[in-house]
């Protein structure tokens, strides 16, 4: 059972894809229930989106349950849809962590010949929603933007119920669920332009999806494999359990003093295998098919399209 | 003449405020017009707001312009509303320049101990919309969170026509406005978080405002005065001349594929004078009032308030 957004006829929907093959469009599934009976608010305005859904926390995957027993509940027909990422337009930048797999700081340390310690505190830096590319979606690059395109996959993790000041402790109540970003990002303009944001925020430089998986399908969150490849070659191979901030650290960290909201997207960083760090170094280039696999989630792919 | 942001009725509606002491909600001034009489679109769903106004660029303005002219379309009454910040939630966080005053950086370095050049290319870093406060809302912050609260008076551009790789010599024509935005900046966990972000974005760190003002009214932004007082005491005092990347150099720059949006907001960087290159340094404190000048737009006050 898992959560997407999809399009259809020029209109936006979280859809629940079930097991067996079956998805329901969940805008017409709400619209037609007594709201009294939806564990998330409808919006007052506007259509239903994601967001509104993780606020609705574990709630929200116990009606999902509850739906997936129900046959025919608003049946979307294969083929019907497009696939968008699973929140199109977060209500803020994605989040992301630097320098959050110990071999990755090595591998970094190794390329550009420096001796950096494992973070005392996470990195965050952030990419904008227009930087989102679907699964499938091609990952459109420039060369008079950018000649050093790199991958980093990374899993996601969704907010649901939000907050400022959330202790380790019940962080992890605060996640809604999980899913695949590969935080592709452009070398030359990170170093360039010194802080990183701009090099991480070109259009199309994070795939992210296909769907969201609950908390209870995912398990330890800490213990699944992560990997890419480009064209069938493996780059990146390690497990989250490497991650120096785990996610209740790293959302306790982020939330101070920063009011988190459901559908808030905190990519948790990326492990060693990265192209910059090969040796000869390593760019994405036209045509390249990136393959993104977090254990449990699925697979995010991308093909990369030179654009000029 | 200038375009603002109010909350009437628990709903927020765009308002043009009038030399004369006149108020008009713009919401209920589009909703009473035939659409095709509008220089930008109604959205599909939910309420106008100012990215939509910001789409219709110049066009809005000229509209503003003959709305003055009709007596009283849509009066607000003094009193009858709270002020919001010009854009209460634009579509991504909202982007900043680090580092674009060439005495911002002396002073820099002279505080750290430190000789970095001037930057070569603009330093970009992002504020998420939960950061952003209204004039005369209170700065909060949490002693827990962090004990260096500083200042830093931006001049705001509001972006109108949205667009990618956008050149330098056709920037200005995506310029919808001008308001006032203040950097406020937690000093230790800017450093400690190593990317500037994490310092960058706690709530109440953003005021913005108190309304943005039209290109025509302007007529040169790098010709404007701009100061920041605490309790009264001027701590910056400069000229919007002094920016390294001007504001056109700095669009080219951050659209270079990277798609800007109307409503987007670029805060173009400090003048020096912030309180942690004083020497001895000083930090903002339970309350103290902070009063942002740009000529030709006004004043942003907020007093700051000790939560914790």
């Amino acid at each position: 059972m898992k959560l997407a957004t999809i399009e259809r006829n020029g209109r936006q929907s979280p859809a629940l894809f079930l097991d067996d093959g079956r998805i329901c469009d969940l805008q017409a599934v709400a619209q037609a229930a007594d709201p009294a009976s939806l564990p998330f608010a409808l919006p007052r305005r506007g259509d239903l989106a994601m967001p509104d859904l993780a606020a609705g926390g574990a709630a929200t995957w116990d009606w999902c349950r509850r739906l997936a027993g129900q046959a025919g509940a608003a049946q979307v027909q294969p083929g019907s849809y497009r696939l968008l990422a699973p929140v199109p337009h977060p209500p803020k930048n994605i989040f992301c962590l630097g320098r959050n797999y110990r071999e990755h700081i090595q591998e970094d340390n190794v390329s550009r010949n420096l001796n950096t310690d494992v973070p005392e505190h996470p990195q965050f830096f952030t990419k904008p929603w227009t930087s989102i590319a679907a699964h499938e979606e091609p990952i459109r690059y420039d060369t008079r933007v950018t000649r050093r395109l790199d991958y980093e996959v990374e899993l996601a993790v969704v907010i649901g119920k939000g907050g400022r000041d959330i202790p380790a402790a019940e962080a992890m109540d605060h996640v809604f669920g999980y899913s695949i970003l590969n935080d592709v990002s452009a070398r030359d303009l990170q170093k360039r332009h010194d802080q990183w944001f701009k090099g991480k925020a070109l259009d199309g430089n994070c795939p992210f999806g296909p769907w969201i998986v609950s908390p209870q399908d995912i398990g330890d969150p800490h213990a699944l494999a992560i990997s890419l490849s480009v064209n069938g070659e493996l780059r990146q191979n390690a497990n989250t359990r490497d991650m120096i901030f785990d996610i209740a650290r790293t959302i306790e960290s982020l939330s101070a003093g920063l009011t988190l909201e459901p559908g808030d997207v905190i990519a948790t960083g990326t492990p060693s295998g990265v192209g910059y760090a090969m040796n000869p170094r390593q760019w994405l280039k036209d045509g390249d098919w990136v393959e993104c696999r977090v254990e449990k989630i699925g697979v995010l792919g991308n093909r990369v399209e030179q654009i000029g």
